[in-house]
């Protein structure tokens, strides 16, 4: 989906002002070059304050006043959150989950399930789309917000449960030996017997019936898209707001969603991306969460939300907004939105700070907005839409995520399955190597040279064989440790590890420990084995790095291995970044760009809809740096002054350059 | 209230004796010049072992026997701990709290706006003072222990706080908006809809439920108080044990109480303080908590229950017992009572011991009692009601408590409040100055030349003006980072910050974030800054500090500003305790004493009744320390030495000097 | 109970197997020189799919094929995890807990005071009994597994324990008077009051609780062994597998079994050990529990379970198997069971490896297997049924334990009961003395010349005054703190401290604190005293060592007192093992072997039905060891080469040597 120029705009709650201001707020959003924002997500309550009694005041004032400022809407459909009338007529509407039936009162706590809710639901969606219609303002719709299952373990969740698993497994007998239910008396003969899944220890239970909930969530947005769809203009796009697993910030794959089977409903992605700031804005998150968002519908995506202060420890240095706002569009997004305008005066986000503080007043944020907005204005619809050709990719799986969740890696340590998802991304991203976040889906293998994979825990025969043959053919693979263990259940293979890929990758092991003291070196970088080691045994592989152990040093931390027309590498336990990358440049060569610009200088790159490649060279740290253009043409985007070879580009701390050709 | 001589004893169980021995007891007490025993707040199920039948033998054995004895004796009433009869005929007694249905077994877990409790409670009262009015020893009533609301939230309570909102709040759109519950759905537009408090996630409401929950323990003492008052003679007083914010030992300000609104119905302030000793005993907490005790009543109070020996950790070296008795007199204190005079040999507190150990043979700390009792006797018709006339003041608000539990300084710490609360009442402390703590209230403000406001985050605009109008007058003034922040019911203002105050501080600002590598200093002393900073902007003030920091260095730490004929100082930030005493040394004047005492020796004072000035000095370390006389003439109470200019006075380890004058 | 060769196996789960493979495995068992599986005990749905229906196909293909490779079998009663159609059919089967209701698919989650369970668990015992009966191979019955009461708190269960309470105490007055329940109002003055224990806080009700929980356990295995008689031949055997007070591992007396009353329906004791490995593998574990375990019956003893891979960080360096198979049989085991044969592939236990690798293929730890077993099958007929004279016991409590838990030593550390018991056993251990360990009671004591009594908080005056008369019968005591501080009901004792034992002991006394900055010096080695120190002062002993402090210095931390024939030891706070094994050398005086071997070399011996005196020389540590023959004329039990005054001993990293005489 293509825009004429970058969406860059707020969320906007009328319903939550001090007082009434609505025409001072939108004229400064229009000083500051804002042209978009996302209304009604939040407040069914307010729309609809008791049982059949509609409300959209606040509603018809936000789309009447943006209409005369000329702004953008996106209209989220408000079901996240439920009112208390609906909570107190139907008390099951709040979800029963691995903790008991849940309080009112939270946002995302009832059961996506429950058919009270559902009509419900779909009664004010359809009254907010015949109130929305008219407005032309209007150019998308937010179906829910970061929807998840809510770990919805309720009577009609379960049910459905025992159905989709009587469906896979009509004879109960393969059902029991697939799960393995006879270790600890846990057959079930007969499918009225299935217990309460919450008391299961069974991991391969547990991990589908967390599948299922994932199934729950595709379902969920796919009912909303058809209630949508029933009444919007084809002009206007469906998008979802998909958020990450939260580590204080957005880190990586989200386990609750299968979001490339939920997007299927969709027109374009969306997506929340919140990160640390101040000495600790590095643009990894808005790389590994942004790839991941691109990779959805292999397309451009839309930041609905970000941090302007943010959190407590957010408060960006002057600069950091900035540059911030310029890495989502240098990675193809097509939209940044801060999550929120105002900051708000009660309640549990109060200090989750938005671009105006509590004093409502313009500030420094502000001001650093009005500069960006502005230069989105000029530039905006030559950065728009820019196409990407990586020849990386990292595969993401949210089945070998509940994997790892299920059997961690270490008791000890909270390493998981995003720990070596973004180990690998990052040492992607700290050689200045783009990369695309894929999905395990063998159609899309043949795209690219390089296919990095974290952890495949659970796979398939068709996707090991997939890899197996993308390497026969030509590409190079990095594997990590626990890939290809246990099957689409999280069986364990009863065969040669790392199963199926043991040809590709040269090796064997069936041992398997806590690295004690073990070292792995490589390119004179040294850094501790952690949380998991295997021990490697070469077939036809070279190891690149044995274990610094006195009894593990027989066996290999990195191997290596020619196959069919490619290569194979292996990583056996965790390690280092900074050995990674060595091992990383030996095995893909020696990455090169332009300026041979290395971390902090950030180099991204793609193609507008004019054909110009757009570079960004882009400073995340607190020092002034320079690169040298060491070969091409180049025009500075803002006063189109040239950059040849030779040419020293200073960049100021927190700033960047756009150069094209 | 005036008493002849200092109260000192212990809390006393013949109920729970292993052996009765309780003349034995009652003639150590009298060998150790004990004058006073509390009996009978425990126990009530030995009173009424079952429904309706009464069993006072061990109240009457202790009570002939304390007239033989010459003792005094506080009779508490037994309603903080229900009979296991009186819980399993009425199991909704046992309070829902957030935690669920509580069991029986632990003391104060019922729901004191429960019908059936407040009936038999009202009847054990009432039989209980029937049977103790004859006695003459009996000079008073403790009324419960320790009370709280035990975080009720049962039907009966909720559908009070329901109530109380109403009355508050006649139209329920104000409620809505002052509340901001169209926040995440949160509205409530029919009071039947009112959802369980505990799902609540909007501050303004929680923080409202716990200043209810404050209510209700202030209806219930009064109502015991009524009472009481049916029976009790005129000279007979009545009192609560008031305790602390609890941090392994007595902190702060109580959250869960209003102690200025609970004891409107008592007498005299009781308390409990329990404070680190060995090599962590500093007078700190005898000092705050007994500041906090005697702004109660603004007048002396009685330290109801304190530790002889205690827990674990506290058993105190040589002399420590009785240092930590004359503090509390030094403080202002009339009553010193042991928690309890011997160590208990069943159930949870038998390790936290009394004066006697389990054995119930005289032992160290039973020696160290008769010398303390015996001074008492000697001199304590001069040390009783010593009055204070403190020019410091520093205010304690447990609405702004509750706002800062509500939205915690730094999720990684535990500071809180009281963090903040104490920073400034131990600089005070540390530099010997004596203050009293006052509740936020405008009537009692000119009375000081010096008020601190510690973290005021709920304030109404009347107490704002009113702190305003005293700096005007010629007052000084420090506040700290969030003070005026919010309304009174944790609506955050939509106002420039710190609202009202602004101009009195002469700042503003409208960031904040989380301190990283960030240093404080003044007066040569630097610290690190944490927890919470804000970027403070002098309008007319004077900055006294600015943070040492890259990018936050434009902003102010510390500042000063002349305002009508006073001062005020804004604290941006928590930082260490040396670099804030220099501030204060600044900004209140080097502050001396007759004898040049710093830390760790400490002196206070007072006069009593005869209207002599009683200094004492107070050595709070393990070394001996010297102090010579600057000025003045005194005599020691002990042997009516004199004292003069040049005099030296040496302090043994943990020993102390009164002198008089 | 003697057998004819040691019993070299694993536990075999056929239905567990991914593919049909049981002739392949007990071939490789063949090989491995093995002889012996453990079955049946964990599948009772498999046994019983539905009710009534009963399928023991994969008991029958085990037993046949065991017959046809000549292997002996245990058969586990598969009552410690229910099938899903019982749990649904009978919910309340499930237990209460102080957890509330478990869920359904844990074991050991059951109520065994049910009627349901046990009418069900009967049939199904009664049919696997009439199955197994027509087969020579099944040598002995392990009843249930690890078996506890899973801390029921049913109904039924608190109801038998109200009955127990009053056969107790037929005077109710007796019963508040002993348990102290007039503290705080916890009366029952009426059985029919009785509270749910869950919310006691009183520590003396509670223990009892546990106490009672342990007799339920008792009583449990007794019922199972009954039926179980009424079938198995009278040269079959009925074990238990006992397990211990886990720390990550197999660490000390179990807190909720009395195992010494609970073995008395049994013929042999049998027990799961489970320890560090790699660099932790010190041998510690494999004496400790080995010695529990030869307690349990006064002889020689099975390993039911003990670890191949085990947990992640478990896995052995090479040779490390060889010798933990045989540090059990040097410690009087004889057998040695791997738990289990393969690496399961679903559910919890997935990653607690077996024997095989998940790949089912011959792996290194196979190959050590068969070392192990030919070595076995040569030698084992002299290494079986091993009997050992120890001179040293050390008492074992789980009644004291629970006091330990009841009132914790520090609550800032995790120091308990077990942590004072593996503190003497370690110290006899690492000074190369074999000791038994047995519980209290007075009956064992004179086989004993040296007792060792860790914080023996619960006694009652027969077990003192016993251990009063073997010191005065000539013995050696030594006794930590804690011990005789409370009566059998946990209730404290009113009088002098150590209770009864402060004759013996030569001290007193009456205060204990946190030891903060407190060392304790003894024959060179200093250390640090930690959680807890007493004020001990001698009286008739003489102080080995004072406490390192200003004041506390006054008081001794280890004492030694003559008394009558023997003398006794007192140790007053918990401090360093080298620190401990000094004043160890001092009181029993230097130990010496015949070897002059000392940890890591390891020396154990034991005699053979033969009348052969059997010395295991063994080696935990990762360098080779040599030690010279002091004394003596031995001979290699592998190669019968002479070992004679002189004579140097070289063993390999983890490796040992046999002698015989």
């Amino acid at each position: 989906m293509n825009f004429d120029n970058i969406l860059y705009g707020v969320a906007y709650y009328d319903e939550y002002m001090p007082y009434d201001r609505i025409d001072t707020d939108f004229q400064m959003l229009n000083d500051a070059g804002m042209n978009v924002i996302r209304i009604a997500e939040s407040t069914w309550s307010t729309w609809e304050p008791q049982e059949g009694v509609f409300d959209f005041t606040h509603l018809h004032r936000m789309l009447d006043c943006a209409t005369k400022h000329d702004l953008k809407v996106i209209i989220g459909t408000p079901t996240y959150a439920v009112p208390s009338w609906l909570a107190r007529k139907y008390p099951e509407i709040i979800a029963v989950t691995h903790n008991g039936q849940e309080l009112y009162g939270h946002r995302q706590n009832m059961d996506i399930t429950n058919p009270d809710y559902l009509r419900h639901a779909q009664i004010i969606i359809e009254k907010l789309m015949e109130e929305v219609m008219p407005y032309d303002c209007v150019i998308g719709f937010q179906l829910d917000n970061e929807t998840k299952s809510y770990d919805t373990c309720t009577k009609y969740a379960q049910a459905k449960f025992v159905d989709y698993l009587k469906e896979q497994f009509p004879d109960i007998n393969e059902f029991n030996h697939e799960f393995g239910l006879d270790y600890w008396s846990n057959r079930v003969d007969n499918w009225d017997d299935f217990p309460d899944i919450r008391g299961t220890i069974n991991m391969s239970l547990d991990a589908e019936y967390k599948k299922f909930q994932r199934r729950l969530v595709t379902d969920f947005l796919a009912w909303q898209a058809d209630i949508v769809k029933k009444y919007k203009r084809d002009d206007q796009f469906i998008t979802q707001n998909f958020d990450y697993e939260w580590h204080d910030y957005s880190f990586g794959v989200q386990p609750e969603v299968n979001q490339y089977e939920a997007a299927k409903c969709m027109d374009i992605a969306g997506c929340d991306i919140y990160h640390p700031s101040q000495g600790s804005f590095t643009g990894r998150e808005i790389t590994a969460c942004g790839n991941i968002a691109r990779g959805i519908k292999g397309d451009n995506y839309l930041v609905l939300e970000t941090e302007a202060a943010g959190n407590h420890p957010w408060l960006p240095f002057p600069g950091q907004l900035r540059l911030q706002a310029f890495s989502h569009i240098a990675n193809g997004a097509n939209m940044v939105e801060y999550w929120h305008w105002h900051s708000i005066h009660n309640a549990i986000e109060s200090y989750w700070k938005g671009v105006l503080s509590h004093d409502l007043k313009p500030n420094r944020l502000y001001r650093e907005c009005c500069v960006i907005g502005n230069e989105f204005k000029k530039y905006g619809s030559r950065l728009v839409n820019l196409k990407k050709t990586n020849k990386f990719a990292v595969i993401a799986d949210n089945a070998s995520l509940t994997g790892l969740n299920e059997f961690k890696l270490n008791n000890e340590s909270d390493s998981n399955y995003n720990t070596v998802f973004r180990w690998l991304c990052d040492a992607l991203y700290l050689m200045n190597i783009e990369y695309d976040v894929i999905p395990a889906d063998p159609a899309l293998f043949a795209s690219y040279d390089n296919i990095l994979v974290p952890a495949l825990y659970s796979a398939t025969d068709e996707v090991l064989n997939a890899l197996d043959a993308f390497v026969q053919n030509g590409g190079n693979l990095v594997a990590t440790f626990k890939t290809a263990f246990s099957d689409e259940h999280l069986k364990i293979r009863s065969e040669v590890q790392p199963y199926i890929l043991n040809k590709a990758l040269g090796i064997t092991y069936d041992e398997f420990t806590l690295p004690v003291d073990v070292t792995v070196t490589y390119g004179g970088k040294t850094s501790q084995a952690r949380d998991w080691m295997e021990m490697v045994d070469c077939k036809t592989a070279t190891p690149l790095a044995m274990y610094g152990h006195k009894h593990w040093g027989v066996h290999a931390a990195i191997t290596e291995n020619s196959y069919g027309k490619g290569k194979a590498m292996y990583l056996g336990t965790l390690f280092g970044e900074e050995t990674l990358i060595e091992a990383f440049k030996h095995f893909f060569g020696e990455q090169t760009n332009e300026f041979a610009a290395e971390y902090p200088v950030v180099v991204k790159r793609g193609v507008n809809a004019l054909g110009e490649n757009i570079i960004f060279l882009m400073n995340y740290s607190d020092d002034s740096q320079s690169v040298t253009c060491q070969t091409g043409s180049y025009k500075k985007l803002y006063d189109d002054c040239a950059v040849n070879k030779g040419d020293v580009i200073t960049l100021e701390p927190w700033d960047f350059v756009i150069l094209y050709n």
